[in-house]
């Protein structure tokens, strides 16, 4: 069984040529703009616009990506991308992803992304209250 | 007969997988990528670092950018990307491009960017007499 | 006065985080991704899988690129890509595109791509009827 | 203390504009780009171009990715990507990588990515003698 953090979003994603490589697939390095396109999504039905938290002085730089490949997506393929947060801690934050054909049923990817809170600096600083109440309800 | 501008720079560039698409070859946004590679190049040996023109107040955003596919790359081609400048007004600044193969003798492609110059809010300023002795030698 | 070919269509499109650069703002190549997808999304429209008219053993690789870049475009903009084609010759295409902000009022980048139509081997081939047809209705 | 398989090869590389995002900084996708990048170079230095490698039929896709980012890169950087081999199994090659500054000294990122050897269909192959000959050595 496989259990998947709620709340989740889910964003829907056409492949483009320019996404696709010699081989005829989805690029590997694509799936993290997919990753990035879903927790950005998950941001916004939040209530909270990334944009804005870095104008507050908050960055979430990446700390860690993961990506496992399952089965290949090609040229013109519709897929959707979830994302979901696993953990929440006092100065950090981890997505989780998968990525899954037209109807939602294979899954083609799945990954993470461990993400620091810090200024503009580059200090590590606690995960505002306001950021913990919007993310998780 | 084909003039390019003197002074020119050349920069080597091999085809990686993540540039290539569906066709198996190099896909056509990338070229703008190599470009803008060789225009820092080009920048670099007049012994301007581009950062360091940011840095003083002054930005070169893209106006306009064209390119003409001759002849296709494919994964592991090695290139050569040829730059140089062949119009430097009050304050705009135009290169132009070739991309060629491995002995530099077949043409792939060919290209232009036109730049303007602009201070952090988006307003025109001179090209600096610095800029312009440096770039032109 | 601007015209822009009938039929037309739109394309809506979120900036990531990935499609900017250190200025801001989107990187100047990703309009030509942009382009694609608004071309093929045109393509579907009609009908037409680009993926299938590949599979019939027709390509339409890119012959030039143009855009204008008139105003940036930045993170987490939600633009507007339009996409029509301005002419359809015996054995080539062009593609015109517009991209506009949220409301589609304020014009930021326009440009054109011009389709060459060949067969496996690269040789140029007549656009075939069903295509037309299918492409201009 | 840090062990790195050897052999090993390092590629330099200059980041550029199109690479960076808002943050200023190298875009978390781009090194992914970059660990291919290097294990290209590393094939071709062990006598194998990975071109070759596909027309005998055989393709090498990633099941895996992971890449922990430690300093970010900045426009202009020049980096230096180191590649190895950590594992060679019977159907199946980890690559592991490492990303350093101009000196080589600081460690800015580290990852990995699992490889398994699949015929044109997707089917499993043993790695073929010529190619685990010219690999390890």
């Amino acid at each position: 069984m496989h259990d998947f953090p709620v709340p989740d979003v889910w964003l829907p994603h056409r492949v483009s040529y320019g996404e696709t490589d010699t081989m005829g697939v989805l690029y590997y390095a694509e799936y993290l703009h997919l990753f990035e396109r879903a927790r950005n999504e998950y941001t916004r039905q939040h209530g909270i616009r990334y944009s804005v938290v870095e104008q507050r002085g908050i960055f979430l730089p990446v700390r860690e990506a993961r990506c496992r490949y399952r089965a290949p997506a090609r040229y013109d393929d519709l897929l959707h991308v979830r994302a979901g947060v696993s953990e929440l801690k006092r100065a950090s934050l981890r997505f989780v992803y998968e990525i899954r054909d037209q109807d939602k049923r294979q899954l083609l990817a799945e990954g993470m992304t461990q993400h620091a809170f810090v200024d503009k600096g580059g200090r590590p600083v606690a995960v505002p209250p306001w950021f913990r109440e919007a993310f998780l309800k």
